[in-house]
Order: C-alpha cells, then structure tokens, then sequence
C-alpha cells in the first residue's frame, strides 16, 4: 500500500453525464476553486465522453468544454487541470486545443482491450508536455492477464500512468484487487482506480485498489456520475486518513465545495435504483443509462430489460447508437 | 462462508428513524407483502429505537407500533415477523404484547459491552417460544475479543444467533473481518451483521461479514435507515447472487418492493452528506443525527461539529437527552 495516495476528481467529467453535459462557467469556476483549495491533485474536466463528446450520439452540451476549460484554469493555483480524450471522439486537434486553454494532464482512454488505438495520442500529448495517463475502460471484461497486456502498451508508449476503470459498476474488491495488484507488480509506472457505485461498492473498491498498490484514485463530489455514480469523493478522503494514507486533502474544505458547489446543481440524488443496480449486475457501461431510459421511453420498455439485453451482448462505450436498435429489437419479439 | 444467506429486513425499523417514526398502516401493509413475496426471511418492524421507543426522548410515533405490528401480521404469509427491543426503551410486557399482535422473532439489543442487561428479556422471547437474538450495538467501540465476551452471554442465555451491529458506520471491511471472524470461530450459534452506510461502505462490510462466516446479514429497502442509511437490501440480494450464496430472493420482486413501496414515500433521498459523514468519521450513532440537527439549529451550531464532540465523548445509545447538553455546552464555550 502506498503511503501517498494522489486523488483524481472527475466530478466536471463523470459527473458530467449526471448533470446531461449542462455545466456552467459559473457552476464550473466554483466547483474548480473548491476543489483546488482543497488539495486535490488533478481536476478532470470534458464532457462526460471525452473532449468534442458533444454531439447527437453523446448528447449536446450546455456550454462548450473549451470555454469551461478556460474557466476552470482561470481559477486554479495549485492542481493539475486535466481532461479525458477518448480516441474515435476527440482527436490530436482538439487535445492541442484544450492544452492551449489549460489542460496539462490527460487521460487516454480506450476499452478495455483497445489499448493500441490511443498510441498516437499518448505520443502527443507526451510532446505537448503534457501529464498523460492511459486509461482503460470496462475492465470487469477482461481478464488481469489480458488487462497486463495492454496496459503495457501504455507503458511503452510512455504514459506517467495507466488507470483502470470500472465503468460498468460490476467488479467485486477481490476483483479490483486481482486487477490492481497485477498492474502494481508488474509495471514500471504508477497504477490508478476509478470506481461506479452501481453496486454499492465504490468506496470499497477504492480502498481495495489502494490496498494492491494503486497511487491514483478517482473520485467525484457527492459521487456525480453516469450510472449510480462515482467514488464520493469525501467519503474517499475520510476513510484514507482512516487507513492512515496522505492524501494532501483539506476535508473539510472539501466537505464544504461537495455541500455548496455541487450538491446544489445536482438534476436528482446519487443513488442505487433499480436501473443502476442493473447497470452493475449485467455489466453494462454507466453512461448507456440514459440512452437506455429513452430507448426504454420510446419504445414502452422496462429500462432494466434493455440493459439486461446490452449486458448480454456484451456491447461496450462507442455503441450507444446502437442502444435504439436494441430496444427496437426488444419491443418488436414482444409483439411478435 | 455459508453457501445459504439469512436476509434480515430492518426497513420498518430502523428505517423508521429516516422517516421520522412515521409510517402508516397503508406503508406497512405495502411494504411487508412486497418483503414477503420477495422472500425475506425475517422482517423486522418497530419504532426506530425498538418496542416502546416512541416517546419525547427519541421521538413519537405517528402511528402506533403495535396497529404497524397488526397490520405487517394480516400480510405476511412466509417471513417471520420480527421486533427490535433495547431494555430500559422496552419491557417484556411490551415484548408480550408484540407476540400476541403476531411478532414471532426478537433481537434484544445492548451496547456492545452490556450484554448483562438484556439476559431476562431473551429467556422470556424463548419462553414464549420466540425465534430470539442478542444484538450488540456500536461493535467499533469494543476489540474482537472483549465482543466475543458479551457475545457468549447471548449464547449461554440460549439466543437463536448473535448479531452484531456497526451503529456508527465506522467499521473498515477488515474491522468487520476480525469481528464477525472470531465470532464464527468460537460461538456454536449462528453470526449475523448491521451496517450503516457512513462511510460508504455498508454492503463492503456486509460481503465482509458474509466471508467471514456470518449467516444473516440486514439490510433495508433503498437503504432507508438512520445516519446515511442500512444496507440497500436490493444490492445485497444481488451482490449474494455474484457471490454464488443462496438467499431465496427474488431479485425482481425485491427491486420492484422498493421502487413502488417505499421510494416514493422517502422523505428524502438516503446519500451521505456532510453530517452523515462526520457521524461514520467520529463514530458516532447513527440515530442521533436529527437530534444533533436539532441542537445545531437551536444553539446556531453546525451539526457536523456538534458529532464530532459526542464522538470525542464516546456517547452511546440512550444519552440522546445529553445530545442538547453538549450543543448548549459547546455553543457557551464559543461564546466565552
């Protein structure tokens, strides 16, 4: 277990998708400022799919990422601003502008067997001077093995670290631990955690990736995030200083920017209903829950039997176009 | 672990603090034959603070416990009925009276180091032929060894099981781990476990406990229940499943109950906010968190340090009359 622990807030990325990509400069510039006082190390800050997510496939968002980057940059001292590139959606152009707007770190994601598609980014960004992570998605998908492998192409292309992502909510500690603790033997570079509360095990999972050695860890306040949400970022800090980690983080400081910066804009509370529960237990990726609410919607569905059916065909981020057809499908054999 | 899981439902009981001692005879009937069909085990109902519970002290119910009791009774076709009782709150006359209205399982209920006390009221459950636990509270208070002392009252008293209850949500996994362990290893009845939420870790504890060897495990609906809530009993039942022990739930019924019966009559959503935080960070009990609420807004105090001064003080269950003390006291010594 590493003594020092640096914490990863995603809440202006993740929680991007809870707030359906409608974040302010305003709601931006307050949440950025708390954060920063509060000792985080690095503040994430895209839309929830990555730089130039805004579209009709991902959903549109309210202010453009590049003026929130601005934003958030104008106010922070201290933290490293960071954003979240996912190859196929954001491109080396839009990397270079968010560095000219602020960004110094980034993280390069791809799914979780998908490594090779970021090599070029990690190159560029690495080029730009730029803090790079790579960042693997889904990783309940995959075998540690599997996960080692790609991970190392990380490794080679140079990144400062690779993070693992349990995006759909599914993973049990033990399973984080197998992960993690490959990762943290096997590697030459740091090892870092981002959880999803779709089974209640955000905290939990956390912990047990700090336990295998993981340095980074993920988190949000009051959990924002697609699906049931993200690692709560508070709570992250509190049970740390209980496992006598140093995190560098001010609680109270950050108690306060959860209470007043966040919790106020919050569109609904953070927590485990029946569709982000089915999320976890079918494995499905967090941020398909609301296009599966409108499949769901459109075509009289159970939002539940829509990811059961996405579970099932094991369909992963990039295909949430195909989530209509999916329900499509589903309503048609019920008629038939 | 025991490949077969007992799921104990507290969402009439302890959720009964989150709700402000309020439920009614329609909830109830709601919520109990939706349990029932789902497959509960035991479903436990009461005042938030057992048998008798209602009261200036720690608050009045807004429906009479033993009508609540009647009523779980008329629709309940599998489960066992069951009651929380704490001596000095309940009697054993109000234990009768609760049998006769079709309660047909008891946990008698202590602070983790005064077993001593609930000896009369569990010979008399097991005299009216009562399925009868001892239920220690606040076990982060008390090392394995000193819990295993007062858990072997329980035992040479003749209970059914011994549960232990994490009150303050304080407990890490591991904590829960050497807890509930050693129980397992050296009692000859079965172990069960509570969780809070406070620390965002209540179904990590309870899959902790679950390794460890316990045979029952509590949860509630949605998590309704003191502090940031219990267990959410839908996440347990599909955390057991990926788990591979057998529950007898029937998840879909279970998801349905607290979709339909119990979210939509939630006064408010059950997350962790700051002060629910502070009350897992300082160990504090968890249904003393209105009380300091209400001291805080009397004495113009925040509630957060208003908990971490009980935590400092070790207060336990039954001192809630001394929460306005301290909020008076510590309001002077700022004055001064």
């Amino acid at each position: 277990m590493k003594d020092r622990i640096r914490i990863v807030d995603t809440t202006m990325r993740d929680g991007s998708h809870a707030m359906s990509h409608s974040f302010t400069r305003e709601q931006v510039r307050k949440i950025a400022a708390g954060l920063d006082e509060a000792g985080v190390d690095i503040i994430e800050i895209s839309h929830g799919d990555g730089l130039a997510g805004s579209s009709i496939n991902y959903g549109f968002s309210g202010t453009e990422e590049m003026e929130l980057i601005e934003e958030a940059a104008s106010v922070i001292e201290h933290a490293r601003l960071g954003a979240l590139l996912l190859p196929g959606i954001g491109t080396i152009a839009d990397l270079k502008e968010a560095h000219r707007r602020g960004v110094r770190a980034v993280r390069i994601a791809t799914h979780v067997t998908e490594a090779d598609v970021s090599l070029q980014h990690i190159k560029a960004a690495k080029d730009m001077g730029m803090f790079t992570a790579g960042f693997l998605m889904m990783v309940h998908m995959a075998e540690p093995k599997q996960i080692l492998e790609q991970a190392k192409l990380f490794e080679d292309a140079g990144v400062d670290y690779v993070n693992l992502a349990d995006s759909a909510g599914h993973l049990l500690p033990e399973e984080v631990r197998a992960r993690v603790g490959l990762l943290t033997e096997k590697l030459s570079v740091p090892v870092g955690f981002h959880a999803h509360n779709n089974l209640g095990l955000a905290a939990a999972n956390s912990l047990a990736a700090v336990e295998a050695g993981a340095s980074y860890i993920d988190g949000t306040c009051r959990g924002l995030g697609a699906g049931a949400g993200n690692c709560q970022i508070e709570v992250l800090a509190a049970l740390l200083e209980r496992k006598g980690c140093q995190t560098g983080i001010n609680l109270d400081k950050l108690l306060q920017t959860a209470e007043e910066a966040v919790e106020p804009i919050m569109l609904r509370p953070q927590t485990i209903d029946t569709d982000s529960l089915m999320l976890g237990y079918s494995g499905v990726y967090s941020s398909f829950l609301l296009h599966a609410r409108r499949g769901a919607e459109r075509f009289g569905l159970r939002t539940g039997d829509i990811l059961k059916e996405l579970g099932r065909r094991g369909m992963v981020g990039g295909q949430e176009d195909m989530i209509l057809d999916v329900a499509y499908q589903l309503s048609s054999s019920l008629k038939s």
